[in-house]
This record gives structure tokens, C-alpha cells and sequence, in this order.
């Protein structure tokens, strides 16, 4: 009895180590921001707006960091985006009174021959249709390996079933997030300003991110240090439109893929698993907790594992 | 007198510590490459050949480590590559028996616009002439200024005069190597394969290479902890193409400008200077015993320092 009181405490522990100050928090960010634009001589920001609550969350930072005249914020669909997430995007770009430009990338990811690996390119399907389909391949995937794909794919595919189809498919979606990046860089070269990264700590930490995509490759990075809970707490704080906080996080680069699902787990438990690894709890301890199985605790220790080399390169 | 001969046995000192056991380094690198093929899963190893000598000899140690057959090399020239050194890499994939991809990317930098930026693109020059203005433009800048272009490049154009120009020839040349970063990735997850980067350390801590380009993002970097001096020796012992050794190494990205006289110091000295600057020389007594002046000393010093935050990514 004793021992399940302890546990409570403890599990109220890890949650209220996860209440953040978003006063002191954003002002602190915005204050890392406009350092680093000044010792690193810029004249300005760019950053990506996907639409979604992480580059809310740093746009708007970056407003109060520098002023909207120094903020530019480019936005970058293609073939497979969303319309809703572009029409999120602009609506903040215009709430924030931002600069923002429009670059529809698919002719670029053409030139690169990248559609034609996502085999459902290949037939005339409604979006709907294609979401299905792929939800349905990955949850297939899942049951017959008992792993889930985006899990499968952080390290290679050596010795996997279902190797070419995943591995086209990673292929195909993570030239989109990379060639991003190159365009982030290339107006930022243009115009001299400092390239500000929206990856958290929670996707970072588990590796659900494009290495070397616009979600790892960037100048600065302010909310490294936070997770995904602690950004939809400062999301909040910060007034971001409704619409961004509310709707499932999606990376928008393979139909029907929305993030909790891909890592088989809520951002709420994620994050209290995360923490509770870090500070140093058992994990059957943290299952129980929780009331998740083992094995759920166990596939985020592995992931973090299995990411290790997306968050470092490695050197003699 | 006796402080001139301590300052011969030190410099003499340092020349000795540049000194490698070639035999001894390419077996452990070799081991490196083959051990972080395995760790990290995957069935083979990409590499990018730019004809110059860093990726020469990453190439025959990864040859060495996993076998030919294993390794694919991507060739990617675009408009303005020197068709001799397309002609040595490829020549190098033939002796070394590797499999090699020839991929012009000039349509896919053509579809992001970046062509029109270097203003001589605009002009029918052929490109001699070309290499000639270049040179002129970018001496007439140092004398202008007290500092290379290149130098001035490492951080923002803030408040600094000729910045557009040079601004857009930054961003018109980087796009570039990023690009050529984003296909190495996209054939590496089609193929399962590692990304094995060609970085050295000279380049790597005075800032002379592209920010999250093809030579800065990757998976292992096995000529990390070697100066380019000490590459050109492995490149000996690996008996790598004399035209590959004896060339003046060019980033081949902007016409008519090759390493050293864009850094404006040679390798050999370069790699003194950095070698007795991280050994706590003093920048007097180091310029007095290389025979240089001490603002060639403090130049480099000064490209480390602005280049700190090309090789990593802030966080709060």
C-alpha cells in the first residue's frame, strides 16, 4: 500500500516538474533570440511555418524577440501538404503581421525524381484514399514485427522484411524536409539572417525528426530544451490561433501519418516517460504509474537508443 | 641567440607531432567505417567524389573497409564544375572498382533560382574570363577592406559594405553543397547505405566549408581529427592519382577561386599555425618561428573564432 502512495507522489512529482513559468520561459526565449541575431551579425530571422504548434510557438517568439519587421517566415507545401496546414500557416504569418513567402517546393523535389518512390503516387487516388491505404500498410507492419516503422526506420533496414517499401517511402519523405532546409539557408544567405530551428526535446530525444532536415539543421534551436507538453503550455500563453493548438501534430510529409500515431504513444505520456527515464526511474515502475504496459516504457527507451546517431556525427 | 634556437626546436617540434604513421591510421579508420557500417545497420556506404583529394582518400579507406562492392559514389557536377575534376573522380571510381553515379544537378539549383544570383551568370563569359573577374572582384575586396571575402563570409554581412554582392554569391554557391548533401542522403536511405563525409580538420576549424552541406552533414566523418597536410600524406601512402595530389584543391563551387588563396595562407603553414595555436603557442613567437606576420597568425585566429558556430547549433 505504501509502495503504491510512493508511486503516486512520484508520478505527481515528474507531472509538476513539468509545469513551466511561460512568463519567465518566453521572456528568457526571446531573449536567447535576439542575442544570438546580434552576435552572430544577422540583420534578421527566417524560420519555417508549417502550421503547425512548434514554429507557432517560435514565430511568435521571434516577433516579440526582434520586432516583425526582422522576422521573414517562408512556407514551403508540396504535392502531399495539407491545404488546412498552409491555410494555418498563413493566417499566423498575417496574425503575427509577418513577411511571409509562399514557395510551393514539389517542382524542386521533381527535378529530384522523389515522387515517384511513394508507390501510391502512382494511381489516381483521392488524398483520403492514400491516407487509408498507408495507414493501413503501417499498421501491417506493426503486427507483423511487433515494431512500429517509424521505430524500424531510425537506424537502417538491414535484414528487414518489407525493406524497399519503407526505405522508399523514408526516402521519399525526408528529401522534402531537407530540401527545405537548403531553401530556409538560401534566403537567409540572401538577406543575412539567422536561422531559427523549431525542433522540442521530446521529438528530438526519440529521433522522430529529418537529420539534417529543417527540423535538425538550423542556427538556433530555443525550444530544444523543452517538450512537446511544455510548447502547447507556452502555445497557450501565447495566444497561438486556436486551430494550431487543438489539431493533431502531423509532420505533413506522408498522407494519413499524424505523430502520435507513428510513435504508438500520446505526447502526454511521452513526455512523463522521458523525464521519468532521465530522472532516473525503473521502468516497470514507470508503467505502472502510468498504467501503460511495460513494453510501451521499453519502446521509448529504445528509441531514444536507436537515435543516438541522428543527434551526433560520428568521428574517429 | 638562444631564444631563436628554442624557437627552431619548437617549431621543428611541431612539424614532428604533424608527422602520422600512415600504415597505423588508414587500418584504424578502416576499422572505424566498417564498425559504424555495422553499428548503425546499414548494408553499405555513399560517399560524394568531388575529383579533390579529402574525398580520394575517404573512398579508398572505405574500398579497404567494406570492399568495393559495397561502396557507391555519387558525381555531381553542375554548370559551373571544372570538367577535369568530373574526369578525376571519375577516373578514381574506375581504379578503385567502385560503383559511381553520375548526377548533374544544375536542373534542380536551376528550379530554385539559384543561377541568377552570381552576376556573371548573366553575361556570355566564357570561363576563363569568368575565373579572372572573380579574382579581381574578390582581391579588389580585401584591399578595400583588411579582410578576405572569405573571411568575412564565416559570419553575417552586418552593416558592411559590398554585402549583396558577396551575400549573393554566399548563398548562390552553398546551395550547392547542400543540395549535393540532400542527394547523398536520399540514394543512401534507398540503398540502406551510410553517409561517410570527407571533412578535414583544417577546414573544419578555420570554417572553410558549407554549413549543413555535403561537407559538414553526414553520418561518420573518419578525417575529422587530421589536417589537410596529414591527408595529403595518407593520400601518398593510398597512392591515390598524382592528378588527384597535385592539384590545387578548389571547393569547385565559385569560378577562379581555389583554397589557399581564398584563405590566403598555404596548407602547410595553415596547419602549423593551427597546430601551434592549439598547443598554446603565442602568436608572435609562432608567426617569428614560421616566418610570417603576425597577422597571418592572428587571421586564422580570428576565422576559428568566427566560425564556432558553424560547427555547432545553439540551445538556451
Amino acid at each position: 500500500m505504501g509502495e503504491i502512495v510512493n508511486r503516486d507522489v512520484g508520478i505527481k512529482y515528474l507531472y509538476s516538474l513539468m509545469k513551466i513559468d511561460s512568463i519567465k520561459i518566453a521572456s528568457s526565449l526571446e531573449n536567447f533570440i535576439r542575442e544570438y541575431m546580434e552576435n552572430l551579425e544577422r540583420n534578421g530571422i527566417i524560420l519555417g511555418l508549417s502550421g503547425g504548434i512548434d514554429s507557432a510557438v517560435v514565430a511568435a517568439l521571434c516577433k516579440e524577440a526582434v520586432g516583425s519587421d526582422k522576422v521573414l517566415v517562408l512556407i514551403m507545401p508540396e504535392k502531399d501538404s495539407r491545404g488546412e496546414h498552409v491555410e494555418d500557416a498563413q493566417l499566423l504569418a498575417k496574425n503575427l503581421d509577418l513577411k511571409a513567402k509562399l514557395l510551393d517546393i514539389s517542382p524542386i523535389l521533381k527535378k529530384m525524381n522523389v515522387y515517384r518512390l511513394f508507390a501510391l503516387n502512382k494511381l489516381p487516388l483521392p488524398d483520403k484514399h492514400k491516407e487509408k491505404v498507408v495507414k493501413k500498410t503501417y499498421d501491417y507492419y506493426e503486427k507483423q514485427t511487433g515494431e512500429s516503422p517509424f521505430s524500424a526506420s531510425i537506424l537502417g533496414f538491414k535484414d528487414k522484411n518489407f525493406r524497399s517499401q519503407l526505405q522508399n517511402n523514408n526516402a521519399y519523405y525526408r528529401a522534402k524536409h531537407r530540401i527545405r532546409m537548403v531553401l530556409l539557408y538560401l534566403y537567409a544567405e540572401l538577406e543575412n539572417r539567422l536561422v531559427v530551428g523549431c525542433a522540442n526535446k521530446t521529438e528530438t530525444q526519440i529521433g522522430f525528426f529529418v537529420k539534417h532536415g529543417c527540423d535538425d539543421a538550423s542556427d538556433i534551436m530555443p525550444l530544444l530544451n523543452l517538450y512537446k507538453t511544455q510548447v502547447r503550455e507556452l502555445a497557450r500563453y501565447l495566444e497561438i490561433p486556436s486551430a494550431i493548438q487543438n489539431k493533431p501534430p502531423s509532420p505533413d510529409i506522408i498522407p494519413g501519418i499524424i505523430d502520435e500515431e507513428a510513435i504508438g504513444i500520446s505526447y502526454d505520456k511521452l513526455d512523463i516517460i522521458l523525464l521519468g527515464l532521465e530522472t532516473g526511474w525503473n521502468i516497470s515502475e514507470l508503467a505502472n504509474a502510468l498504467g501503460v504496459e511495460d513494453k510501451k516504457v521499453l519502446s521509448v527507451k529504445k528509441m531514444i537508443e536507436k537515435s543516438e546517431h541522428m543527434r551526433k556525427i560520428y568521428v574517429p
